[in-house]
């Protein structure tokens, strides 16, 4: 019986090629596609007949490719990258640029990014003659919805795009990229769409990945997709704008990469995190191309390397166990809870913070290390603690992470400074004791 | 400057591989991976440095796989496939049987399909102990909507799934499977979804490829994404109670690999069409194994594998030179004009009819084979003509196509019975000489 049974595993299976000949795929045993011309596909199809029928199963690997550029004054008009900056071939390039009529492009805007930058954008499409429409949205924590989706849906829709060469820009923090990447995801199954991040979090995090995502029901980015941008641009010139809270913010995802995988990043926020909020992560003007990169420059790079190198190999997170989840297994539930007390990045400091006192209580960490952390922490200023993350909350939010984890709770730990490692074995009883010394060491009289 | 121009083409370019050694990825040149141990991935990272900053190309390859089972008896108690068919792997069976407390399946059925087998499926899951909930929806043509996606994922929601485990169930026709379909690969950027088709069109077509889709402001399909299900369940049993209208619109997709890449298949269709119509597709009941099968079991069994030989190379659709899209160049507009006057099938045939008058104005036809190719359709009982595709519709139609296909027109066109090639010189002259043709030929008195 065809009935996924084990039986069924030992009914003998053929696999096969596929080879495409004149626009015609066909299938192909492995030895026949050896000889014959033809085009190779890396997809395989297995097969299997029984009585009752054929069982087939579609092997089909799927590349996605994506561009993360760093760029400087991105709204020049000069610059050529807001308009083709997500095209990395150069006879696409031409090709594009030499299609008739005008060219068009579709902007989502966060509201105050707009209110700051609209102007600017406006003029930089009106001096290379594109068709534009800018919509800007109040794409903030609590508006984070369906809503917005498809209100970017009928906005795109109206306005009419090329599905190919037209990409959907979003300009705004992680709120804005997220919803109009999943707009974009969804318009003709998929639209491309670039990112421009105007926040420090979105910056290093949320654009130079592949998710998307809105809340649903109460729940933190509930739905979403994996579809990468065409491109990111990385401008840190918005950073200018940015209130100190949101620098701070984004020095969290950056510390969860530093406490992970790179101590020289752990290092460089421990001794320069304090200057770098100072001047909104701004370079000072370069005297030479010889003199070493600033702070700012470096730190930001090393945290997009390293998330990179952790998101590239596991793009649809068919991997469970992920360095990058550090600081995301209690900070959904948080974050939600309290909304919108708490940013994002700062709830993630919490759920780290708490994660050291794990980290302490199996062994990984010395006691100093934990202090060092918890120091930079502060002089990033994070909170390390918040009275709404209590043991019910913390225990309610791994036991949902659980029920997704096919199995075991999965949970990456620092092994020292700047390495970790991912733990599938940390029982309720580490983490009630973990728990209850850091909340008596952490929890201010005025927070509790 | 970093600026997607050519200059950045010329800078210096570092390949990286992504080597996992404990838990963490890392870059590694390829002369570095091949000496160290750890796991490769097949992702690798473009960098290059200019003194805007990096810029930095991901290529991520992600695998998708997925089951087809031809099954007997899916509602019978006895039979596992409803409940695990979608695993693979004998280890994964056993460890996801082995998991504490009930099993749980939400499912998602057309209304009709629930009125017909609605009891029946309960009492499968009742019989095997499983905590199910059973969701009716009218998933119409008219109701293809993203309100009906949100509708599922309020009660997916309520009712709570493990998003690894326990896979969303769609049982009903292209309708419910596609809107099932996008609520699943939503819901927690992706949950396992089977499908389960129960109209002949949904078992040969809708249901055997990653699409997924509503319709979005008068546009058929306009919103999705592709991702394919975990398994597809295939059984004919369903078809007994099926309309035969709706059967006969299941062969319109059949009639489209046939004219694409299989004149068998257009043999069989022609010769054994009205007979397997009469009998809905069902089997006679088979003396012996050694016994050839039967027309029913071999013309849908060709349909599904030369689909899965178009589809498996292409999932995602990169690739715009696509055969399966024969017959839905014209038919999309056409359906949603006249929604809901014509199935998606008989859509598809008029589309399809034409086209045959553009093969044969172009000369790849003869009128003899154009003349055979009709009298088929007609034998399935498919409309070849409707009044309400006319001339503007026909250049509308393929006018918006354009601008979404990268700048040339791709149309599949039969160059023989079971034969083609895609075209992309087909003028605007051709077509319309053709239409004229088409028209003057097919157009019933009553029909104007
Ligand atoms: N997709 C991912 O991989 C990913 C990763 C991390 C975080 N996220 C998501 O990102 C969101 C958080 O992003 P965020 O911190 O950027 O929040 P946000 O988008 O809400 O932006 C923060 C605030 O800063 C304002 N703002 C933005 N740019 C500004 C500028 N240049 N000058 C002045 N004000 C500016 C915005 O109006 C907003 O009020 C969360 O919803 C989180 O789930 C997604
Ligand atoms: N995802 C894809 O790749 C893909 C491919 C082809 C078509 N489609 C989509 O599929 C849809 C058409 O599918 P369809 O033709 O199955 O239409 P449908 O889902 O509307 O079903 C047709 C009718 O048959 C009834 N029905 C279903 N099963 C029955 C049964 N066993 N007995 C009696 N009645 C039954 C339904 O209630 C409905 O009224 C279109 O929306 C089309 O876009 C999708
Ligand atoms: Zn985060
Ligand atoms: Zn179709």
């Amino acid at each position: 019986m065809c009935d996924g049974s084990e039986s069924q595993n030992q009914a003998e299976q053929n696999v096969y090629n596929l080879i495409q000949t004149n626009g015609t795929w066909s299938r192909r045993s492995p030895q026949q596609s050896q000889q014959g011309e033809g085009r190779l596909s890396a997809a395989k199809i297995y097969e299997s007949r029984s009585d009752q029928g054929s069982c087939w199963t579609v092997v089909s690997p799927v590349t996605f490719t994506y561009r993360v550029l760093q760029c400087r004054d991105l709204l020049d008009e000069a610059n050529d990258a807001l308009l083709w900056g997500h095209v990395g071939d150069p006879e696409e390039l031409r090709a594009l640029k030499g299609r008739p009529g005008p060219v068009k492009r579709f902007v989502v805007m966060d509201e105050a990014v707009h209110a700051l930058y609209g102007a600017r954008v406006a003029r930089y499409f009106e001096a290379r003659g594109v068709a534009f429409r800018i919509l800007p949205l109040p794409t903030t924590e609590e508006n984070k919805s369906l809503e917005l989706v498809t209100r970017i849906l009928e906005e795109v829709h109206a306005f009419g795009i090329d599905r190919r060469a037209e990409p959907i820009l979003a300009i705004g923090g992680g709120v804005c990229l997220d919803v109009a990447g999943l707009a974009a995801s969804l318009y003709r199954r998929r639209t491309p769409y670039v990112r421009v991040p105007t926040t420090l979090l979105a910056y290093v995090d949320a654009s130079v990945g592949a998710k998307t995502g809105v809340n649903f029901a109460g729940g933190k980015n509930k739905l979403g997709s994996y579809v990468p941008p065409a491109a990111t641009l990385l401008d840190r010139g918005f950073l200018r704008s940015l209130p100190r809270r949101h620098l701070a913010n984004g020095t969290a995802e950056m510390l969860k990469m530093a406490l992970m995988k790179h101590r020289g990043l752990f290092e460089l926020l421990e001794a320069e995190g304090p200057t770098m909020l100072s001047s909104s992560f701004q370079s000072p003007d370069r005297v030479g191309a010889e003199e070493p990169a600033d702070a700012a420059t470096e730190s930001t790079r090393v945290a997009i390397e390293t998330m990179l190198e952790e998101l590239a190999p596991n793009l649809w997170e068919d991997d469970l166990d992920r360095l990058v989840d550090f600081g995301h297994l209690i900070s959904p539930e948080l974050e939600m809870t309290v909304l919108p007390a708490l940013l994002h990045g700062e709830a993630v400091t919490i759920d780290m913070s708490f994660m050291l006192s794990v980290a302490r209580e199996r062994g990984l960490l010395t006691a100093q290390q934990q202090q060092r952390v918890l120091g930079c922490m502060r002089g990033l200023g994070l909170p390390v603690h918040h009275a709404a993350c209590s043991l019910g909350l913390v225990r309610r939010a791994l036991a949902g992470r659980l029920r997704h984890s096919a199995g075991s709770l999965r949970m990456p730990l620092p092994t020292g400074l700047g390495r970790a490692e991912i733990f599938h074995d940390i029982s309720d009883e580490t983490v009630c004791e973990a728990y209850s010394k850091w909340n008596q060491e952490l929890s201010a009289p005025e927070d509790s």
